[in-house]
């Protein structure tokens, strides 16, 4: 069931162009126990068998190298599913920004302040980070690195990832449409 | 008849990139009596079973969330069918422009001067608006939220969707390449 | 044999995003008495059964409304296919620019002057500057509507329409990445 | 097995837009005899028979025009495949620096220096910049033409060519983000 449902979130994230090459992965809690997440160098868009990680104890050798950060989410938080991806607007923008503010009508709803975090890939200063910040989020940015986004499932993660990267393209687009001549507007008027 | 129809076009503007994640919605009028509409929160490319909404009459729970606009747009207009997606360069475009005016032949010709309007996703305001614009047009954007367009099927609300971020993209892609050192053209000389 | 070659070129021609709704046509020339072209009004990636067009004589009311563009490119040079598309960055350069002059390696070698031409849509005058135009060349973007290319067969105009395209794009990313900072090199050094 | 596996790295190009239209190539050593690669000409995505190509002697016509890159970087570096491409955004930064340097935190790990040399396609000059490259790192780019990716196996060669494009979209849109109004961040806090 988690390698087709993986399969299914991850051919998304490719056709979208939310994350490219074997880069990102994705992860579903499994009990109170632990969670199954996808095999370190995998491809998320392809059928693999996801690794169990134990929420305490021992980890199989072969998981994601990332996996400090979803343990930690999945230990603090009432998450059920995480998706990590590296969209570029949003990776750009998390250069520049110490908060991404979107600008668009469902970034504004759903996403209205999207944090930026820090921490190298792998350490524990990144899971840190990133468990903190989705106690109160679903959505957040790990500084030149990529998204990492949370909910009640699959979907809802993948679904938050999506709209991280449009809030992104929508700031760029503007800033360009906008450049020196012109007033801004707001949504809902 | 209406799922694989909502599907088929629903997969176009996915692979378009005319909307992500399970934004967007599709809607089809049923004779007199009401239309067809996605169930809120559904994939737009994913076979489902659309919901009937009567024109007039109780809303069943599970249609979009925006039936309101789709359901003055059929009761003020003669339009068939309705697509709403979040084109990203034409919702940029809208927190810019009062009415984006494309410069590329199509859209001068199909639709040269595309009105932008105003409304919180879901509210009253904006059924309103975006139904009095599209008894004049076939095309509206809402400001910073999305695309609808109208038309005698969905094919044609679908292909002026894509009109509409094709004029956006040419005018963004415009902008860059006109920067400071140039005279810009019009078409048809 | 017709249809699905169009259909195999139209699906990479989406793919590319080189052309989007149902705009953009293709057409073979048959033997010494005419051509076949995409119905009007047609997608260009789904299967579908082409209209014959004489060089001389009636022309079917269904065939697209650019057959005279094509039929002119038959008459007057002897390429045996054309692929018309719009692909957003050259539709865009061609409103800044009179000539596309690439820097990438392959543009240099393949189409090193890309000439822009100007007509409204459906009109003799586009027919005899794209039919002027590619006399002497396999490329061709009508000002603010599209590119025309030609060659020996459909691969060969696919390839054509990807490449300025491609060389398009190569332009618009350097101006922003030169951007006042920096002195710009050439290929081939 | 080599065309099977050809068309599954070539598919995966096309679709992250890493090349287009019949441009770019893939290679993959056999023993120490030397290596196949795709005919000339032929799509990346799809199967085909690919060339054997002697490290000495005779090579076959209808080999890639551009073999003599892939033999020099097979006889100089232990390198198991190559994967070439016409990423646009890389072309587009190879034509304005020297040197690529990443600012998201997996090119800062996987290529953080992307060497950018010179050379017509086809020349040996270009075989002898590209493979001297390649015997220091797994990545370069050919000013004003596209990336050449070397690895164990034709996965990380596609990864690395997929990881080049990405940090020059990020350093392409955080350009535009930074614009004179912003201090820019790095990555790792």
């Amino acid at each position: 069931m988690y390698s087709g449902e993986f399969e299914r979130i991850g051919k998304r994230l490719f056709n979208e162009h939310l994350v490219g090459g074997n880069f990102g992965n994705i992860s579903a809690r499994k009990g109170t126990e632990g969670f199954f997440i996808k095999q370190t160098g995998s491809y998320l868009d392809v059928a693999g068998e996801p690794v169990f990680i134990p929420l305490k104890g021992k980890v199989p050798d072969y998981a994601s190298s990332e996996y400090r950060v979803h343990r930690d989410v999945y230990r603090k938080t009432g998450h059920e599913a995480i998706v990590h991806a590296h969209p570029p607007y949003a990776v750009a923008a998390s250069l520049v920004m110490d908060m991404v503010v979107p600008e668009d009508s469902e970034g504004m709803m759903l996403c209205p302040k999207i944090p930026v975090v820090e921490g190298a890939p792998g350490s524990q200063k990144i899971a840190d980070n990133v468990s903190n910040a989705l106690m109160f989020s679903e959505l957040v940015i790990i500084r030149g690195h990529g998204t990492f986004a949370a909910g009640k499932n699959l979907d809802a993660a993948y679904v938050y990832t999506s709209l991280a990267e449009h809030s992104c393209k929508v700031l760029f687009f503007k800033k360009v449409y906008a450049d020196k001549n012109t007033s801004v507007k707001t949504p809902h008027g």
